[in-house]
């Protein structure tokens, strides 16, 4: 470790274990997807867990990165292969507080169709602030399709831009949120919205919602958050 | 509160406690939607949650509204923003003893759609009374698409008219009945009815019920809510 | 009770409990459906639930039925408006030991719906013997669809006719075995063949199998019924 | 047994338990499929439970067969009727370390249509080195659809040829792996990808992995599984 490592909040150590979990739950992860969140007292700093399920992610997991993703803390274990995903998206991103990578079945659906992803209801309103698609040929051709280099991790960044989400052909998603808590709920109503889309096309012409409805779904949903972490956090942990 | 409140009866409460868990369990609500009962000593009050997910509600976060939404005995917590949809259908119409609201998937899906949703067996006939729509546009222009205003509610209950449900374009339903377990059941085979439709529209013609067949199964049906409300409030109260 | 009554073997009992059980976990039925069997003393009886939601039917629920669904053993309790599907079937089909009615989803859909149920492999080869349908329309005119009357029992026998399964319009399906065991198996394949048949129709044209397949492919399997009950009966029991 | 058997490593016995029981809690198996293993300490032996669910195997059910699938050491017990399948791959295929037999409904349904499966994502990128088809009437005309004999099993094992998945119309799908993580990997994310495929075909034109990718997918996900195994195997066994 290069120099001395602030302690996080142990509230937030908290929630980041609770998003692993409820990640799982939800079925937006599976034994493989990864969620971290930026330091609360360095924002040159984020915690994300040693390469490990996220169903199984418990607070010894856990350890602090720097932006170019080397572990300031990590003693004795591997770090995740596409860490640089979440370092890239913190240093172009100073918004963005929390990152999950996932390969959720109905979010791969739609990174592998030119069908846009748009936000049906209030609940996925964030959708219309655009979904990002990322190429991966564009930057290293054929590759294993991981984003497993600051290179990638920057590509990857650079394709998400101003929007909270990415889909990545032939991979999966990456979801930003302004805290870990939001990047959860984003997460989750994003697949959902994905899966009700595609039936929905299937009836025929959609209604989605308009650009200042969604922007204002978003809105209202933001401040509801812990409504919803509440139950999910306390189902993830087994307290009920 | 302004006058005194009656104490509702106890089976009712638990019912209304049960019913919340229900709908979680049965992912008609997830960590959002809520459901009301009309009060038995006074028709001008209701009985809801104060804010929290379903999942979670227990006896002690119930609170008495009356009509105009106004909470009666909510000590220190926040009500649903939303609760206008609960009080204003009550006024318009006396009949309805019990109103849920929800995101469910399969029908929101319908509510971004302009296909008629139909009843296509026994269990789901109350569809045959009609499915009625709303457009939050006509009333309010861009929204949060949600109903947290007495206006709002109004209009939503004018849009419900006389049916037992109403499709919300971008955001839910909101289902009555007669009781909080009919409300219940309405609420489970309007979802399930949602996503067999959506299943038979993709074989070819369907055959829905006659308007007849609907109402006679939506009689039956109502004498035996009580043997899959046994069921259901043991499994949701984990009984069993 | 008219007359003695034999005393059934206690392991068909037992099973007749777990066939409640395991089509409640499979999602066969849900509050609603029943399944019953033949008397094993006495081919003239049958063995059925007490009106309750087969998720919940214990040994003290059963109770012993004559052909024409009249109660030998019945106290104090009601008994399935819709027995008569039972008890018309035994009289019409001697070969007929078990009965299930059930609303499962995915039958639904077929029973609204012209598309033939075919099966695609081996494990729903019964179906190959012919998927019936009963359409109540043409024996009772506008109802409420269900079967709660001798003569309607008797006009659904009549289109079962020699098959295993009867779809009907409107309603759910009935599925009948040469044991409780074989009718929990047709009715769980069944439903799984119909969710298949419908994903394997959107992507064009189907293989079914051919009526010999068919024909071998149900001998089989009904000979190996035993390894899938060992593991139903302790599922839905709660010993693992 | 006609000679002496060595014995299995413990923890390869361990692994086989627990990929019975991974593949009925992942719902690749249900009552019926299998899962074998080569022995780790002469190829020409592999070890196969005795006849009986997958999701209820035990160490003690566990037997050693020869590659001719005659049991070494089966002590009063039925061997499964397929285990052909399992001994003419292990002759063919000396690669092949583990084979799982399955009938999974999303591969069932691939089975039964002429839609190539192909590879959407890193995760199944298994699938660029080919799906093989298996038509049973080829070799053996009509038939109860099982490869319940050696010359069936050495038709299935001749029909996967090079391939790591073999469809069989009518029935299932046999799935191969260098180790039994391997191939409980390849049938899980077969499975997923069969699903995603569908709903994806369903929007329009789909985008592929190329071969490469396919290739460089497939060889960074054998190197984590581990990390999924871990948690899979902590899950299937109850152990959280």
């Amino acid at each position: 470790m290069a120099q001395s490592v602030p302690q996080p909040d142990q509230a937030l150590l908290d929630d980041l274990v609770a998003a692993n979990r409820i990640l799982y739950k939800k079925e937006i992860v599976d034994g493989l997807g990864h969620v971290s969140v930026r330091h609360d007292k360095n924002p040159q700093l984020y915690i994300l867990a040693a390469e490990r399920a996220p169903g199984l992610v418990e607070r010894e997991d856990l350890a602090i990165y720097n932006l170019d993703s080397n572990a300031q803390t990590l003693q004795n274990r591997r770090p995740y292969n596409e860490r640089f995903i979440h370092g890239e998206i913190y240093k172009a991103r100073p918004d963005v507080h929390s990152v999950i990578h996932c390969h959720t079945p109905s979010l791969v659906t739609f990174c592998v169709c030119q069908t846009p992803l748009r936000p049906l209801y209030h609940m996925s309103g964030f959708l219309g602030r655009g979904v990002a698609r990322f190429e991966i040929r564009e930057t290293a051709g054929m590759t294993d399709m991981l984003c497993s280099t600051p290179a990638l991790g920057a590509a990857l960044a650079k394709s998400l831009a101003d929007k909270q989400i990415v889909l990545m052909r032939g991979h999966g998603a990456t979801i930003t949120g302004q805290s870990v808590k939001h990047a959860v709920l984003r997460a989750i109503y994003a697949a959902l919205n994905a899966t009700m889309q595609m039936d929905a096309m299937r009836m025929g012409e959609v209604m989605y919602l308009s650009d200042e409805e969604a922007m204002k779904g978003m809105e209202i949903n933001d401040r509801f958050v812990d409504r919803s972490w509440a139950l999910w956090k306390l189902e993830a942990m087994g307290a009920i």
